[in-house]
C-alpha cells in the first residue's frame, strides 16, 4: 500500500508521520521547532522526513502549518508562530528530501482529514472550526478543500462579531476568536473570579488560589463537577460559537460543522450551548434543514493525516 | 446560435427574455406577478415562456427568484415575496412549456451573469453583493456557482454584525442587511433629518417637506450635489458594506467582489467608503493581496441573463 508523509509544523513542535491510504499513522516522530529561523525550520522538517524515509518508502510529503499559504500550495505568506514570511517552503523541502511536497494551512489539512476519515465522512460541504487558543477553520465545498483566490480563505476567526469589540492579535477589534476561543473561555473565568471570588471559589481553588491561575482544563474540570461558574463560562463561549456557526451557515450552508481544537475536548459542555444558539439564530431556520454539528474524531494528529492525504492526491 | 430563456420572477413583475450564448437579450417581455397564488404565478411564468417560444426557438428555461431554492434546483423552499412554500416550480413549468427548466436563487443567477459576461469576467472566485432594499448575494468558487448543501448558502444579508442590533425581517436582530442596504441608507437619512432638520434641509426638501418623504434616489441626488448630510449617509452605509466585505474575505478570500443592486447606481458614493473600510479592516491585510471591488455591469437584467445561461449549461 502506498504511503505518504504528513508533517504538522507548529510553533514549538514539528510532528511528522508516515500515513497509509486509510489515514492511519504507521509511525510518528517529533522534534522541537527552531521557530525563530526560517532556514533551520526547513532543515528540521527535512531532517525528520529523511529520518522516516530511511525506514519507510513514501511517495510524497504534505506540510501543514498555521498561516496563509499561497494558492500554489508552495509558499507560506505569513505564519503567526514561525518566522516564515513569503517563505518558499515547498522548494526548500523538495530540494532536500527529493520527493514532491505540498504545503497546506493546518486547519485546512485538519478539515480534509475529518471529511475524508473522520467526523464528516460522507459530507460534501463541511466547515471545520478548531476552538483552541484562537479559532482556525477549514472549508470543504463540493467535496474539495476550498482555499480562496490567494489561499487566505477559511479564517472566520477574524470576521467581526462585535463593532469596537475586544482587541485581537490581528490588529482589529471584535474578531470572532476573541469571543469563542479557549482564550475567551479563560478570560471569562478569570474576569468572573476577579469580580466574584465567592461565586468562583472552585475555579480559584483549581487555579492555585488566584484568578490568573485559572486554566482551560481547570474550567473544564470544574464544569464537569457541576460548578455553576464554570458551566456559565462554557455557556457564554458556546453561545458565541453557535452564533458564529449560524453566521457561517447563512453564508456557506454546509451540511456538517465539525468542532475540533483543545476546547472541543470538553465535548457537550461546549456543544450543547453552541447547538442551542445555532438552532435559535440560524436565518430562515423554519424553511431549511439544519446542519449537523459534530465533534472532531481524529484528535490533534488530524492535521498531519490530512496533509499526508492531500500530498497523496497531489 | 442556440438560444435559451431566462425568467426573473419578482414579487411584482415577471420578466422573461430570450438570451443568446454571449448573454445578450434578444427580446424581453414583462407581466404582473399574481404573487398571492402559487398556481397562478407558475401559470404566468409558463404563459410568458410559451409566448416567447411562438417566435423564437429555445433549448431550455432558467428561472431566477428571491428565496431558498433546493439543491436540485427544482423546488422553491421559501420565497419572501411570493406565496411559494416547498413549491415544485421546475416540474410545474416543465409540464406546461415542454422544455427543461432549472430554478435558481436570483442573486446566484446575477452572480453567474456578472462572472460570465460582466464585471468579474476572468475571475474564478467571486462574491456578488446586491445592495437594494435588502442584501442579496451569490458566490462563485473555483469557477462554479456555490449553492451550499441545501441551496441556502450565499445569504450574508443575514449574518449578524451587531449583537442585539436592529430587528430584521428574518426575525433575528443585527443582520448585515439592516446596516448596509438601501433601507439602511434611507433610515439613516430620515433619522438624521428628524433629529437635525437644519442639517438635513436639502434632504427634507427633496423628500417633499418631511423626513418620512426622503427616498433612496433623493439621497443619491443630494449626495451628488455635495450635500454633507447625504454624503454622511453614504459614508455610514458604505463603511458597513466594506466591513462586511472584509468579513466575507476572511471567510471566502474571493479575487473579486461585485456590488450590484439599486444602491450601487450611486457608484463611488457607495464604493469609496466601502473600499476604505475594506482596506482598513481586512484581517492580515499586510500579508495578502486585496480583492478587487467592482460595480456590477449588467444592470437589473443580470438575473434573467444568468438564469438563461445556467439553463444552457444544464
Amino acid at each position: 500500500m502506498a504511503l505518504t508523509i504528513g508533517v504538522d509544523v507548529g510553533g514549538t513542535k514539528v510532528a511528522a508521520g508516515v500515513v497509509d491510504e486509510q489515514g492511519r499513522i504507521v509511525v510518528k516522530l517529533k522534534r522541537s521547532t527552531p521557530a525563530a529561523s526560517p532556514e533551520q525550520t526547513a532543515n528540521v522538517i527535512s531532517d525528520v522526513v529523511l529520518e522516516l524515509l530511511r525506514h519507510y518508502q513514501a511517495d510524497a510529503v504534505g506540510l501543514g502549518a498555521a498561516g496563509f499559504v499561497d494558492e500554489a500550495r508552495a509558499t507560506v505568506l505569513f505564519a503567526p508562530n514561525l518566522a516564515w514570511r513569503d517563505e518558499p517552503v515547498k522548494k526548500k523541502v523538495e530540494d532536500r528530501v527529493g520527493l514532491p511536497v505540498i504545503v497546506e494551512n493546518d486547519a485546512n489539512a485538519t478539515a480534509w482529514a475529518e471529511t475524508t476519515f473522520g467526523a464528516a465522512r460522507g459530507h460534501e460541504h463541511v466547515v471545520l472550526v478548531t476552538v483552541g487558543t484562537g479559532i482556525g477553520a477549514g472549508i470543504v465545498v463540493n467535496g474539495e478543500l476550498y482555499r480562496g483566490r490567494w489561499g487566505a480563505g477559511g479564517e472566520p476567526g477574524h470576521y467581526r462579531v462585535v463593532p469596537d469589540g475586544r482587541l485581537c492579535g490581528c490588529g482589529n477589534r471584535g474578531c470572532f476568536e476573541q469571543y469563542a476561543s479557549g482564550n475567551a473561555l479563560v478570560a471569562e473565568a478569570r474576569e468572573f473570579a476577579a469580580r466574584s471570588p465567592g461565586g468562583a471559589a472552585r475555579l480559584i481553588q483549581l487555579g492555585g488560589g488566584t484568578p490568573e491561575g485559572i486554566s482551560g482544563p481547570a474550567i473544564t474540570r470544574a464544569a464537569r463537577e457541576g460548578d455553576p461558574a464554570a458551566l456559565r463560562c462554557f455557556e457564554i463561549v458556546g453561545s458565541w460559537l453557535g452564533q458564529g456557526l449560524a453566521d457561517l451557515a447563512a453564508i456557506l450552508d454546509p451540511g456538517c460543522f465539525v468542532i475540533g481544537g483543545g476546547v472541543s475536548e470538553a465535548g457537550d459542555l461546549l456543544l450543547r450551548p453552541a447547538r442551542a444558539a445555532f438552532d435559535n439564530r440560524l436565518t430562515g431556520r423554519t424553511h431549511r434543514p439544519l446542519a449537523e454539528i459534530r465533534l472532531a474524531e481524529l484528535g490533534p494528529d488530524a492535521g498531519l493525516v490530512g496533509a499526508a492525504d492531500l500530498a497523496r492526491r497531489g
